[in-house]
């Protein structure tokens, strides 16, 4: 997508195709700042401090970690060295599914190499594609998607579509177009009148700082709100669909997405508006089938609900918000049950969150 | 309640009875400050620039107001000083009804007095006697409130009753004990095993530094928590009951309060978890039936969502959350229809939130 007008991957190698570049998405959205990692050690950094998040992007960025740890990597013993880079940097997201499939994936194909230069050449070439898969898979949810958004304008007259989003679900978190809104930018770019409501998300604030940055930069219409507020939207004929990205999504169709995702779906269930989730295939998990009871979530430090940090004098600061005596909670995902999931939007196309629709389309 | 183990109002007279002191709650959570009011101009920023706030706080620092006036009105022109005082201080919030109630009750009383100096006894227990009544009214709620926390406590054993609560509802929005928050200090007050959880209470974060404040110095244990969390919360069995306040209440039972009151109330039923609105009987608006048809939501500042300001460095200062480029909308309130509402907790009782019941506690 475009940043300042000029088009940007999350990552790209360099002239050399020897150093990753990605963006540090930490500075967002006060700073634009690209950031060179030179060796797999650099790599691991990135995705543990996350300079990178998101499952699509952090999947590319372990790819291509692997690729530079191949050229680093010594004639003698370069299998060894690998499989312990592989180990490193699955370690640094423990939880993150596309992070331990890349680093599968590359260290199955570089296995097929006969040397350790063609072992070399098969770790960009895997390295490219798992990217470039991403992107691919991405494409195809808006090429899906846009359909939904299309019916709505039509029916509205062409009046604008208002979507309410949750999270950072767009290309920040994938290699580009992102999911959730992956429909919102072909809307977009076909000249269909389409308008974000964008929850800040608290306590990480992904919205209010990276969802509203990437739809700015690609000039998509949009507004910040507070996570309290998308219910009254609705009451009052202010959303016209919900699109969320999921984290894991079980074959009944219950999905795991950032805190709060639920509440966004009781209200929409409430007020008779359509909620989707987005997802390219890689986020089904077919092992489990009761996504409230089965899946394990996620608590993560209380200090990212007691600091938030924000522009300051020109420089990010973190400040105090609660009592010092008073502890938080933090917990980072809940589920959405599929009874309140109108539709899956998927490469493959849109199916219905139920375990006969998923299996017609996945198996 | 109690600070650092002293009983305190939120508004009480000096010992000679001509200052006014209040907490400034501006200062809160990081700073407990006690501001003294001489006259009904420092009584009238105190309340626009929200030193003080709350529905029933506000009617009482109004009241004082009132009695300031009549200190300093001249013996020539007394009446026509008050009148002016009333308008000034009507201007400050002018939705607040309470402060409307507080003003004119003041000018009928003080009309009854036979001389200056009557008139000035007049509104000094003209002005108490609002006070008063708020604390009395707060702690009958806390009476009625307070048994269904002990039926809980019963059916859990004596187990921890874990109450959810938004934004501020409690001793700082009133006089004393609060309206959401009385039965829960009433509960604690008598050895009953009691929890809550605060939510932060977006955008101006209420929750996170009043309501956690207030508990923490009365030693009620309670955790604050984003307010995305709280669906999950109700899905995993830990909120025993939602406790809230009020802005208005119709003759119907609907309930305008700090946004993202609905999303809990929906969320709250889709888990059968009974749903509570606290309320002194001023608070009901028995001119209008459907609230989320004829409650007209108050806009404010978008900057309260795209900055907030938190402790750094030992000062309270103001961060920018937001890209620069994206705008937000900030709708301040939002309407809880009743069939969601499980009850209401008066002064006088609870009573259903439906039309039949409550003109049967009220008329």
């Amino acid at each position: 997508m475009n940043v300042n007008g000029k088009h940007f991957r999350t990552i790209w190698l360099g002239d050399d195709r020897k150093v990753v570049q990605i963006i540090d998405q930490r500075q967002l959205p006060h700073k634009f700042t690209i950031e060179k990692l030179r060796t797999v050690e650099d790599v691991a950094i990135a995705i543990k401090d996350m300079h990178v998040r998101g499952a699509g992007l952090i999947g590319a960025t372990a790819g291509y970690g692997m690729y530079l740890a191949a050229l680093r990597a010594p004639q003698k013993g370069f299998d060894l060295y690998l499989l312990k880079a592989g180990t490193m940097l699955k370690e640094t997201r423990p939880t993150a599914v596309n992070l331990t499939a890349a680093v599968n994936r590359q260290l199955k194909a570089i296995s097929n190499g006969r040397d350790v230069k063609e072992k070399r050449r098969i770790a960009l070439a895997t390295a490219d594609r798992i990217a470039d898969e991403d992107a691919n898979f991405c494409r195809r949810i808006g090429e899906h998607g846009v359909k939904l958004i299309e019916r709505i304008s039509r029916h509205k007259k062409g009046k604008t579509v208002n979507v309410l989003t949750h999270c950072n679900a767009g290309w920040l978190a994938f290699v580009d177009y992102g999911s959730a809104l992956a429909p919102v930018y072909a809307a977009h770019d076909k000249g269909i009148r389409v308008h974000v409501w964008v929850d800040e998300t608290r306590p990480r604030n992904q919205g209010a700082s990276l969802t509203a940055w990437e739809l700015g930069m690609h000039r998509v219409p949009h507004t910040i709100i507070a996570d309290n507020t998308g219910g009254h939207l609705m009451q009052h004929g202010m959303v016209d669909i919900v699109i969320t990205g999921a984290d894991r999504v079980t074959r009944n169709g219950d999905a795991a997405n950032k805190i709060g995702t639920y509440l966004k779906a009781v209200a929409a269930k409430d007020n008779d508006i359509p909620f989707y989730i987005a997802l390219p295939s890689s986020t089904f998990d077919f092992a489990i089938a009761d996504g409230v009871r089965e899946i394990q979530i996620e608590e993560r430090n209380q200090n990212e609900v007691r600091y938030i940090s924000g522009l300051y004098k020109g420089k990010n600061v973190s400040v105090l918000l609660t009592p010092n005596g008073s502890r938080a909670k933090n917990f980072a995902f809940d589920v959405t049950p599929a009874r309140l999931i109108t539709g899956l939007i998927t490469e493959r196309g849109v199916c219905k969150a139920s375990r006969d629709d998923i299996r017609r389309l996945f198996r």
